[in-house]
């Protein structure tokens, strides 16, 4: 599966240095995951099916301006029973690198409040291609 | 009612300026009052009674910087059967004042989902005297 | 002037009660404003002129939710020798109204670090129409 | 080293969940780190040192909720010529541990603009201890 999506900057993720603090890297790649889902798997999150995440890293390669397009493409790395792991590349669409990234998650059932396999259409698409 | 709270500054609350973004002035307001209302009205909480915000205001009079003291008072300035007003004074407790703002809040019923008269202990301690 | 331009919305601005944090709000204005100020007054931040936020208001009139559009509309107010004032209309482009809200800038010259009167071709925009 | 120092949560760091929102967990680690800075290093600070995040990793245990108190040990884990690691443990000082994480960080010359070696008595603060 692959998705790329585009994310808006805003002023305030830029911190005291002039670029975008590194923390908000994080809430990037969760805007991305966020709309990959809603778009893709809104039955899912309806059924109170959630994605946690229990690991998440980033590799910090180009400060992100407040002038820089900013895109994320998202691929599946690793399909288990009931968790699955992201990669994230952070870029501008034309060659510059911000960052690489990665998420593990755990797909969780609300009700019962313990980790589920993940479904099958959820297993299908991420098999499968994803696009934007 | 008077409560006065000190307000811990991160890093990341400082925008491209250096200085503490000026919507992170409206996340302290919050962090104070709900400071105040879990100390003081926990059992409200639980019976499912919220406090919305329907109007805030501020007014910026010096900006704040990393390492600046920030403490917040909070005063009542009018209860209304449903709704109340909050007055702040962020300061630094030593004469210097870096804004003051207005809050108008509504006492609002998550189970019937409307708003509702302010209980009478609410209105006690607002009437009252709250110390830190 | 009046502008109108879309906020995307990300998971992280929601709070504990599920609509988008009454803070946040103040980030939408100032994304909607920043945008503006870029688009139309690069020349003057590149001379070192800085629009300072000096007092800001919102009333809440519905929550946002994740699912919801969100477009802002800015227009200018008042406009005085060195300060002015912007007015907002958050909305969803199909009549439902989330907040108006209201800031009043004032125009400030990093160098001299010092409020100064408003540019004639700033003022000129003002007077005018802006189109997105 | 060892520094452990406490993190005040804020109602805006929940998202939706009701829980410590993923991202926020580095702007604690952040919020840690700069401190630890601050009363160390303040003065390698205004000779123009950063030291930027090139790499920073978490692992996700426990859900941090609203209630629960939130201290962060920061341990230096590796230091070569430019660049050092940080580690964390997040938890509750009671044993609840809420996650790990992991930061790799360069010395930056701001004046310069490149990657310098840490000052030796930088690294003579991170080879003994740091007391809170």
């Amino acid at each position: 599966m692959k998705l790329s999506t585009e994310i808006e900057i805003r002023f305030s993720d830029l911190d005291a240095y002039g670029h975008v603090n590194n923390a908000i890297f994080f809430t990037y790649l969760e805007t991305a995951r966020v709309k990959l889902f809603r778009e893709r798997f809104s039955a899912l999150m309806q059924e109170g099916l959630l994605f946690l995440v229990v690991e998440a890293s980033c590799r910090y390669r180009k400060p992100i301006e407040l002038d820089d397009r900013v895109l994320i493409d998202i691929s599946t790395e690793e399909i288990g029973r009931s968790s699955f792991t992201f990669t994230y590349l952070v870029h501008d669409g034309r060659g510059k690198e911000f960052a690489d990234a990665r998420t593990v998650m755990v797909c969780f059932d609300q009700g019962r409040s313990k980790a589920v396999a993940i479904p099958d259409d959820f297993r299908a698409v991420f098999d499968g291609q994803v696009e934007c």
